[in-house]
């Protein structure tokens, strides 16, 4: 195709078709028509702001493209409009910053297969009405005419007002059968509406997604912060306010109960499905908070042994836990592997069907706990280790949680230090995506050792960093941030002690690993695919989270982030009933390592503190 | 024996012994020691008011004892002081009137067998603790330890106190199962203390029955008036409260749970069992009775066709109803064999193990409505019948309930009326037994003929009968109480409108066994056996029932009063599970016949308005 060849370029969403010159870089066409893009680095592709969304085209992602955009976001067509060069048609679509965080998956997560296979069932049935010859009961009126084997018993609400509900109705009615267990009966045909919600139950996030039952699809999706956050940002944090607060565990399970309700109101508004037709709720979430969720004294999961009260949940109704659903709508906690890898995992390694491949399979779930479970000749081993709040942001003198005005990517050049910040705007601090960046950055630009020193000014040969470097009140800081580029006016840094914290977050990690991979025999390079999930995973930066060892060093494309895998679990185990039994199966099927118990992992532990991807 | 011999008689309470010539009367040697017992007729068997008890005598009851005593009273050593000859030594007890009304069987009716075969097993494990090395969580080692099947469940209140309980207790622990799920778990050895309560739910008297578990004993026996009487005597006005009160069906639910509350708390205190220590309910009622009971609308048993929510309750919950025991306590209703005949007839049936009887048996339970069951050949039919209120005292002119003042016994004589108000003192009103004995005696003595009409004064032989028939404003009348001996002054008369009502009810009842024995070709003489259940059947005088024709004209000593039925077949299925697989089949075993279809009905219902036994 010649350079001098004339392009289309239409522009959303104002619909509007300008002609570009081929060849030239879709950021200067922009400016030309005075469409400003914001683009720090003056369009060298360093800085990640002028983001685009681009339904078709031939051109693969650059390198610095693959660096600065979130997989989530390459995955929805978004890319750099300082490194996209027009050289034929296309259709882009100018973004907000909000339209950046809502990228499906990172909330909803990937589900790859999605066997249809409801647990649900409901049956239209048109019964004969008894008279004086034929007295059979209502009850067993409707038993008899039912094909699907259930129990012969009803709710106590829906015995109650049975017998006007069939008289009112013409004998038409629809049963709804969970499993074997009748939780409804409705006047007259109904069997289109079947709703069920999966429910992911982060420490951080909670998040609801309304599915059709019998389609699989997502009707509506709702995300908030889990409220129980007043109490701290940890699972520790929790337990402690259960220990340490009057009725704290009533008022913990309060918070969770009260988001629930609130999204199963949002997610009804949203998709106008009444909350009537909602029959099963999946909750995949990790020990401690589905322990609080149900009720249960949480304090021995945070206790040696570390004994959860139940791996396997009974199945409870919405009524007995205050869900504002039918009474008897059945409430599935997805199964606990330990007391601390939970039906959070469960559904991770059920979303992406991890017990049925043939591969070397290392998931990892980072928080401020790091779940990980390898799969290795179809057996599978999982640890759990505490990584500390680092990674989000906590026990960092300028750390924060990924919200508006955290610096979540930084990238060094010779003559600047770029940063992104959440929605743009000034910094006020930094998140942990920010962090993993910048510490990257700091070994690559020798301001710190691999170690995790921070050089002396007289080490560092870049003159912009080597003026950074501070002496503070705590020892030496390095200022990434000068005080005319943040919110507050005040610089920010990171000292000694911050390096320290991550250091030691990415060494549990990379421990827990290490572990894994040694259970079997392994190396890191016998590893086919690491999938990452959560939110984390979805806005790390791989290169530079690889670059200081917190992923392990693979090659870079064995790296996937899935998303929110705990809630495309539970979505799974929400619309299939093979995947409930996958899921009792695959907590059987985990081998569970205690950590805490093995000698081994202190060495390993001491061996991630450096700060490189060695192994 | 000589008649000059002296015998011992030993009073008690007073525990004073004197002697007595032998030959002499009781009541004359009582008399000589200035111990005055009431003889209204002046010891000469009639009023049967001379009442003693007598632990062991050789000489059998008299006709006049026969006549004027409760089978409940015979069968508890009872007595008339002026019947009994003294001819060997003698322990008697002084009774208080109230005694005469606390006989257990009268409340808690007989069981013809006590098979103990619990539904209930308590196993005290010692479970091992968790480590790091074993981490079996709290649920699964509670599971594991169990030698009986159970599902894996636990309520959520067990769940959510299960992890401090296990290790609060140096995990040593009962755990409480109730057929196949556990109900609760209890620190340490519990498993002496396995207690019930089988509930009779009737329509005027709730009664309770602590029963040990182990041991098939009662402990402790509570009855109090069923509190919806306010609403109505039967059954049908409060079907008409459920319709026409506002929120009337919760009101009137309220009424009985809070009755159930009352009894459980005064079984509790009377025994000193812990509430905590009773693990399952039974109930037998009246379908009106436990559907209301369970929140469920009972309109459409009032209705023709006459068809009930349930035959077979499903299980609910101590905490789904509100009564105040550990949430999850199964409350197991009595199943119902149509919309009248109920689980107190199955309990009925149950008690007195009707199926498995070589004889042909009629068992019979009068109240507002008659229900009745005919066992021959191994086959069982049953009917209802509207009796009306007549027969507990309504609509009679001056009719009353079986409280105290009631009238329940009338003897007529040559030169007196006899007549026995319920706790002594001065009449008030007439109840049902009074009514069946004053009709008997005005037939007896030609005060009515056989068809009910009244007489005149001129076909009455008897002087003092003759006087008692005068012309009311509502036409003829017989006072059989004058003014000078009733409470109120004002003289009680039996109108013929009275006579009337009476005529109704025990047409209905007549008709009713006379369909039954019709379905099986059979004639009145057939029956081996009749059981007459409650407490009505308890205080009625057999010989008088029969001549009105209110119970069939079989031999005398072929009718047996069998108490509260319903009470013993509660208790029965409480403490046995092939009591409750037999009460299953019953209720299929039964068949049932709606008699407002049956042109039959019709014809024996006018038949049994004559006033005699004849068939």
């Amino acid at each position: 195709m010649s350079k001098l060849q004339m392009c289309h370029v239409t522009i959303q969403p104002q619909n509007k078709t300008i002609e570009v010159l081929g060849g030239e870089s879709l950021l200067e066409a922009l400016r030309k028509e005075n469409i400003r893009i914001v683009a720090d680095c003056g369009g060298r592709g360093k800085c990640g702001k002028c983001k685009i969304k681009i339904s078709h085209i031939s051109q693969s992602p650059t390198q610095n493209e693959l660096k600065a955009l979130y997989p989530a976001e390459l995955d929805n067509g978004v890319r750099l409009a300082c490194e996209v060069k027009v050289n034929e048609d296309m259709v882009l679509e100018l973004l907000s910053p909000d339209d950046l965080y809502t990228m499906q998956h990172v909330i909803e997560g990937v589900l790859i297969s999605g066997e249809l296979d409801s647990h649900l069932v409901k049956e239209y049935v048109t019964l004969t009405p008894a008279d004086l010859n034929n007295q059979t009961d209502d009850l067993q009126n409707v038993l008899n005419y039912l094909e699907h084997p259930v129990q012969a018993n009803l709710p106590l609400p829906v015995l109650q007002t049975l017998p006007e509900l069939i008289r009112h109705t013409g004998h038409d009615v629809t049963v709804v059968v969970s499993g074997d267990e009748i939780i409804q009966i409705e006047p007259g045909d109904t069997r289109v509406y079947q709703y069920g919600i999966a429910f992911d139950l982060g420490t951080t996030t909670v998040v609801g997604v309304l599915v059709d039952l019998l389609s699989g699809q997502v009707l509506a999706t709702h995300a908030m912060t889990n409220p129980q956050h007043v109490y701290g940002a940890d699972v520790i944090s929790r337990l402690n306010a259960v220990l340490n607060t009057p009725d704290g565990q009533g008022q913990l399970q309060q918070l969770i109960i009260g988001a629930f309700n609130h999204i199963i109101e949002q997610l009804s508004a949203k998709s106008g499905i009444k909350r009537q037709e909602i029959y099963e709720v999946t909750v995949a979430g990790n020990p401690i908070m589905n322990h609080i969720f149900l009720g249960v004294n949480p304090t021995y999961l945070g206790e040696a042994p570390f004994i959860p009260a139940y791996r396997k949940s009974p199945v409870y109704r919405a009524a007995e836990l205050g869900l504002l659903l039918s009474p008897a709508v059945p409430i599935f906690v997805l199964p606990n592997i330990s007391a601390y890898v939970g039906g959070d995992i469960t559904a991770f390694l059920l979303a992406h069907d991890i017990p049925a491949q043939n591969e070397t399979i290392l998931c990892i779930d980072i928080g401020t706990n790091g779940e990980m479970v390898l799969l290795h000749a179809g057996e599978m081993v999982a640890c759990s280790v505490a990584a500390g709040p680092a990674l989000e942001g906590g026990q960092i003198s300028c750390g924060m949680r990924a919200t508006r005005g955290a610096i979540e990517r930084v990238v060094f050049d010779d003559d600047a230090i770029y940063l992104k910040t959440i929605h743009g705007g000034r910094a006020k601090g930094i998140c942990g995506s920010g962090l993993i960046d910048a510490i990257a950055e700091m070994i690559a630009w020798s301001v710190i050792s691999e170690t995790g020193a921070m050089q002396s000014k007289s080490d560092v040969a870049n003159r912009i960093l080597r003026e950074r470097i501070i002496d503070g009140e705590q020892g030496r800081e390095f200022i990434f941030v000068p005080g005319n580029e943040t919110e507050s006016g005040m610089p920010l840094a990171l000292t000694q002690r911050d390096v320290r914290q991550v250091q030691l977050a990415k060494a549990a990690i990379q421990a827990g690993y290490n572990i894994l991979i040694s259970e079997y025999g392994l190396k890191i390079t016998d590893i086919d695919r690491v999938l990452v999930a959560g939110a984390f995973g979805a806005y790390i930066n791989k290169y530079n989270a690889q670059k200081i060892g917190l992923l392990p060093a693979v090659e870079p494309d064995k790296i996937e982030f899935v998303g929110n895998a705990a809630s495309a679990g539970a979505r799974k185990y929400l619309v299939s009933r093979a995947a409930r039994a996958q899921a009792l199966q695959i907590i059987d099927q985990v081998r569970y390592i205690e950590l805490s118990s093995r000698i081994d992992f202190q060495d390993a532990f001491a061996d991630g503190m450096f700060l490189s991807a060695t192994i």
